[in-house]
């Protein structure tokens, strides 16, 4: 259950179906999922975060499929039950492999482990990654 | 300041000093960093640590920038300081330019905020994300 | 299902009974609800906990309502799914209208968004936000 | 130090200096905060950044302080060092008294403590709070 | 749901099915539970996992309950729905008494308490702290 | 520097003095460290926390230093940066050896490893874990 009811078409206010209506053309598919339908009381927010993802999540310096790989991490880390499920699936959807998906496995629990250590030793931070000295 | 203090070369113990070898020969510089330094009151933990790192974060399914790039998502969440300094910098050692920097930047941001709005509303997880049912 | 099992009011110690008669008097109506049927194995944390909470939730210099906000946000970055359903439905209970609720997820999401970016800059702290400078 | 060149007004590219001018104006001073130096680099992250976030912080449904409290709170669970400094100033400068501030610590910390049992005893969710049974 | 198939032991390659061997001749149990199952697609990855486990887990400078309860307390502060079950479960295995949970419960809340208010008043850290002046 | 004016003990008002005295007379040292002394400009916080950190930190089912590792483990996990160094400190005062706090930091390790792993998989949990049943 949700903390809002999730709207069906019906429910929409047309500044709500409008962003629908780009949903299901972008994608093209007729499924919305369920994240923006209990986004959709509030049209603003709505039309905002769909269309700075949809610009965002497209090709640029980084390709499509490793900024998917991005979100899962960070959905992981912050223990986002739902956003682990829909971008794992979308991460699939732009051709993450089993291999790829064991290697981002394998890497997030790695930083979840040094992240730990690092933070529980209070490490101080190298003066050699300060920007512009280079890098190491 | 650290919780524990940061090992010398001369305070190694033989089992330390061999990874520390490791590490110099492998990344081709002399410095180790602070990590290390802290995480060398273990040598067993130092050396698992380092010769999995090793393996993990070089070529396979995925890049070794990816893999960067996905090590600073999880820090970034997990608000580790030294790792995202010392990931960041290691990344842009292994060719992050700024441009991506930028992209990778703002989609942890998108993330960090459609986390945030996904959990608040314990949006319930659509059917269509299991598995075995294709993803969308 | 609950790493510890929800204790009915038959299974309750004198103890533990007492705080349950006073939630039901505070907030007028007989339901005692899961968390503190799970936290009733130990009746000192019980009292400390639901007597603390019923003074500080109420009115001071913050409105009962402002504090239920509150909660929701630290909930939330927790990814506490029980605390925001609970306080969601608290907050609801206290007035928080529908378009409170939309401005409430929207601010939570644009704190996680510049948090993360935040983090991940590693921006350094202005001084001007030093105490007794005066804020900006 | 930060992961990324904080920049000065000599820095900017046209875009960047157009948001700046905004923030000055908006603001009523001439500082403008390390924050927005360091997202400089990237126009577009910025300027969308600045433009949402000045349109959500101010009155609406909830007032703006409330918001600044909101945003305090997540700030604080998300451990995000830079945040809770410029927000608790921000916070300061929009009438937030030392009664208030108190008592928004307190809550935070009532959360976070409540947060951490409910999860460790991974308490299930209330019928009762299920959306459109009437909140208890 | 899981974001990935849980293998049967039919499912299993060779290298995967020889870890599982291990798991139940450790644990003398025919079950292996979910988590295993999950991670099994990766075998390397189980490996170095399980065999890691085995031995930190099992006694050394700290016994094998206490760490047990360690491992609750960073699964509850990260929101780990399947870790708080599972240690749980193993922590009573290893003889945690309902009163051990009870306080270990407080702990894990006063530590979420105290670690938002420092993190909210962003208490610097005494020198008094730093390794080598003895500790207070 | 802090959100909060660091309080000396010229500012406090005659409750949070009586706090501080006994802080001092229950440690045995004329030290009185930050956090009491940002937190003290609410005497009642200030007392109920620090009332309720003496008596839950002395021996009980669990002992004083095994709490003290708990509470370095939920730290670790909130990145609170003076949580990590007192507790840490407070671990040494109590007992802990370098060997202790190996073990501690590498159990905290390996669980940000498999908390991230077991997060990203979305482990469903075993029925086996369900309390009654017996753990396994």
């Amino acid at each position: 259950m949700a903390t809002r009811e999730l709207l069906t078409d019906e429910d929409l206010d047309p500044a709500a179906r409008e962003v629908f209506d780009d949903i299901r053309a972008t994608r093209g598919t007729d499924r919305v999922n369920n994240f923006w339908r209990a986004l959709a009381h509030d049209p603003v927010t709505l039309k905002l975060t769909w269309e700075r993802l949809k610009v965002l999540m497209g090709p640029g310096a980084l390709d499509p499929l490793t900024k998917e790989l991005i979100y899962i991490a960070v959905s992981t880390a912050n223990a986002c039950e739902y956003c682990c499920h829909s971008h794992t699936a979308a991460a699939r959807a732009k051709g993450m492999t089993d291999a790829m998906h064991d290697e981002l496995l394998a890497v997030i629990g790695m930083a979840g482990m040094t992240n730990a250590i690092a933070t529980a030793l209070q490490v101080p931070v190298d003066a050699a990654f300060d920007v512009g000295q280079g890098a190491a």
